[in-house]
């Protein structure tokens, strides 16, 4: 068995990032400024809020005219209520609220506090804006990984390295995009996956014979949050944030999977 | 900035672990196959089933006898009575029960399924066992850095390597004891930590300015569950398992913690 190890790089100086711009070339940029090259296997890890960014997921709060139902749960817990307002319209539902915490389902289905919706600021303005997830994070996940493979693919080609069709088509890439969740009973946040692209999140083992020939009990990991996480301990370890980490190494099932595959259907869920 | 990269290795080969087993020798010899040496900044991450197995947590099921609560909460979710006597013996109380599944508190205060009790196997018996997490996991922790620190120390004084006092004892490394939890909301499980030593398990960013000067709002991260998930990617990757993994290169709050700081106080916790 060759020595089993992973190594996570992130991509340094990615310039801020504002609405229209192209994420796929900001992740090229970032891979040729580290001399890097994706290959099979490897597995390309955004934050969220670039992601948002990039999408134009902004909303001026100065536009934004609260409504009775945002102006009553603003009271109630505490926030401005053109947030709520914002929040409330990214969410399916309140699974819980306190002074101070709105825990949400949003429109996607994650449970996650203010439904994903942060309050941001617009480089170089006064503006305060409101930064909501993506619209759909699996199929943003899908364009950059597209993106990805066809760049890949193109250069290969045209640099005619290891030509052969199997080869040129050889970076077959996973994308993550990943958002800081708090948890239930545990403090602090960690990075999930909320959107992917070119895999499946949950690894499974089930029927698979343990070491004594037994067969496994626990049985189906979500390695994409786990990539995710390990991701997260890289991507805060700067004051201005490393929002594209590479993770090379790892395992992860290959399919066109969706994030969503991970949300616990509601009639299994004992924590609503 | 040097390039921001971080690097999982897992120890192969490690044996079968037996109760009463050295587990730091164990660890020391799984490096010593892989070449490696201990760093300043190390973290090793054990699982919980060889810190359980060397501690001797484990039951004879056929020594068991249910109490009448075992009985009718094992008719109730459909389980074996004495696996249940042992969940109960584990546990603070059920937090949620149902066909199948209980969610326990644990007696150190961690919510999981079945209280982290596994139905188990001794290689070479017949014998039906629970296998029980570490009586105290921290201790378990610190037990295994101060060994490991102790080995380090030893060997740099003995091979006069880098003998000024100060790099003798510069293999500062964290040791962190996982389990694999499922999740309220999210499918499948995730490593996480339930022991740590050397290291606080919560980063905290608060008050740190982000890039435009803005106070940070996402604050405290759980690092030492991001080092627990990120070492799930490797630990499940053979069907033998690999229990003990070695990140180096991450950034993690130094410190004399514990893993119990990441426990929500009842009174903060909405999904109980």
């Amino acid at each position: 068995m060759e020595r089993p190890q992973i190594t996570l790089t992130a991509l340094r100086d990615i310039p801020e990032v504002y609405p229209g711009d192209d994420l796929v070339q900001i992740i090229l940029n970032g891979l040729e400024r580290e001399s890097l090259t994706l290959e099979d296997g490897d597995v390309v890890v955004v934050t969220q809020k670039i992601v948002s960014k990039a999408e134009g997921c902004l909303v001026d709060l100065s536009t934004v005219t609260p409504s009775p139902r945002a102006l009553e749960l603003a009271a109630a817990v505490g926030k401005d209520p053109r947030l709520v307002e914002v929040i409330l319209h990214e969410s399916r539902g309140v699974l819980r609220q306190r002074e101070g915490v709105l825990i949400m389902e949003t429109r996607h289905g994650w449970i996650c506090a203010n439904a994903g919706v942060d309050r941001s600021n617009v480089a170089g303005t006064d503006a305060e804006v409101a930064l909501t997830l993506p619209v759909d994070p699996d199929a943003s996940a899908r364009r950059i990984r597209d993106g990805l493979i066809q760049a890949t693919h193109s250069v290969a080609a045209t640099q005619c390295v290891a030509a052969t069709p199997r080869d040129a088509a050889a970076a077959d890439v996973a994308v993550i995009i990943t958002d800081s969740h708090g948890r239930a009973w545990r403090l602090a946040t960690v990075n999930l996956a909320i959107g992917v692209a070119g895999m499946h999140p949950i690894a499974d083992f089930r029927g698979q014979p343990d070491r004594f020939g037994y067969t496994l009990r626990v049985t189906t990991v979500a390695r994409a949050d786990e990539l995710a996480a390990a991701a997260g301990m890289l991507s805060g370890q700067a004051a201005e944030g490393l929002p594209i980490i590479i993770i090379r190494g790892a395992d992860w099932p290959r399919g066109d999977g969706t994030a969503a595959e991970m949300q616990r259907p509601v009639e299994k869920d004992l924590f609503r």
